[in-house]
């Protein structure tokens, strides 16, 4: 590209490197049922989301420029391995395998220093050991479950996931903050009254309602 | 939304208000040239690179987490105002006076205080007078440069856009950076030298050539 400097030029190239996150699909549908959303779509939101609700992180002392960074970061390695849906057993048995491999690769695009800082930033993120990593990990359950509300069912009716799936995944809200977890149990909660998620598999029957 | 807390619920439906950020389609192609990229994609790019390049800031002692989250927020704006081609003169005359009043509507969704606080940052960005607005404003440049320039003059070449106009409209970034306007310089020639981009508009004799 034309410069001298060898540590900007390296920078530059992992700033192109990462424009592929934009094709990186999603399981959850915009809030307008249009299309699906992209991991840098979805960054942008949960990083923004955890700017707006830091009020509410467990733990009060909270850095909240690393936690926005983990956020924008954290999907990063998708670029090679790809969304894998969370309720996806198979895909999930290799996942992070697949992840560390992609991690290797794209954060050693950056300068030394860089691509040390932030691989530290997603392994913190997948250890999910400090206040940081758990107030962002609850960001990233509450999109989609607010995506999934707001589409009256979304993923959750596309993949038939039922209800105590939903509260085994989305319980990890609760070590972020526990005033985000109250609101998130009673959307699930409603959202079975409202038909947008199912407390049990239907069996021929529901199917031959639901059919007409 | 089924919670009590009319505070949380304020920040719920702004929340999912500003998905509609992720319609919102801009002139800038993503790299693979496969499409152009949309106002979330775009604040999400931009907000990771001010954390990779903030070494660059023309001022150290720069407030990142500032820059970070003006940058989160600053096309919110356009989910009413719609995106404004920065090289369109007809639309940028009334371009303030939409987006006046689409911050007017937005930023109050939240409650009081975050609606003034955001709405404060966006004041910042538009003004672009303290330190933390001129390095915010380097990203928003740069960031574009770098996809027109790799994907072979992209939007330049779409909208007839010269090199003097270019020159003008990302001569803001030396006031955030000049190490980064000096890489940004040094690539406007290089792409004109590769024929990405014209250094004056083109007469008869060169259109007949390019239809051959």
């Amino acid at each position: 590209m034309g410069t001298d400097n060898s540590r900007l030029e390296k920078q530059i190239q992992f700033i192109i490197e990462i424009d592929k996150l934009k094709k990186i699909v999603r399981q959850t549908l915009l809030t307008d049922h249009s299309r699906k959303e992209n991991d840098a779509e979805h960054s942008w939101h949960i990083a923004l989301m955890s700017v707006l609700l830091s009020e509410y992180a467990q733990e009060k002392s909270i850095d909240l420029l690393h936690v926005v960074t983990m956020l924008l970061v954290h999907d990063l390695v998708e670029i090679d391995a790809g969304d894998t849906f969370c309720y996806d057993q198979k895909g999930n048995a290799d996942k992070l395998e697949r992840e560390t491999k992609a991690a290797d690769r794209i954060f050693n695009i950056l300068p030394e220093d860089q691509a040390a800082s932030f691989r530290s930033l997603w392994d913190e993120f997948e250890a999910g050991k400090t206040a940081e990593a758990r107030f962002a990990a609850a960001m990233d359950r509450l999109q989609p479950l607010l995506h999934n509300y707001n589409t009256e069912g979304g993923t959750w009716k596309e993949h038939r996931i039922l209800k105590d799936q939903v509260i085994i995944r989305n319980s990890a809200i609760e070590k972020g903050s526990s005033t985000l977890w109250a609101f998130a149990a009673q959307l699930i909660d409603d959202a079975v009254d409202k038909g947008f998620l199912m407390t049990n598999v239907p069996g021929p029957c529901t199917r031959v309602v639901h059919d007409d």
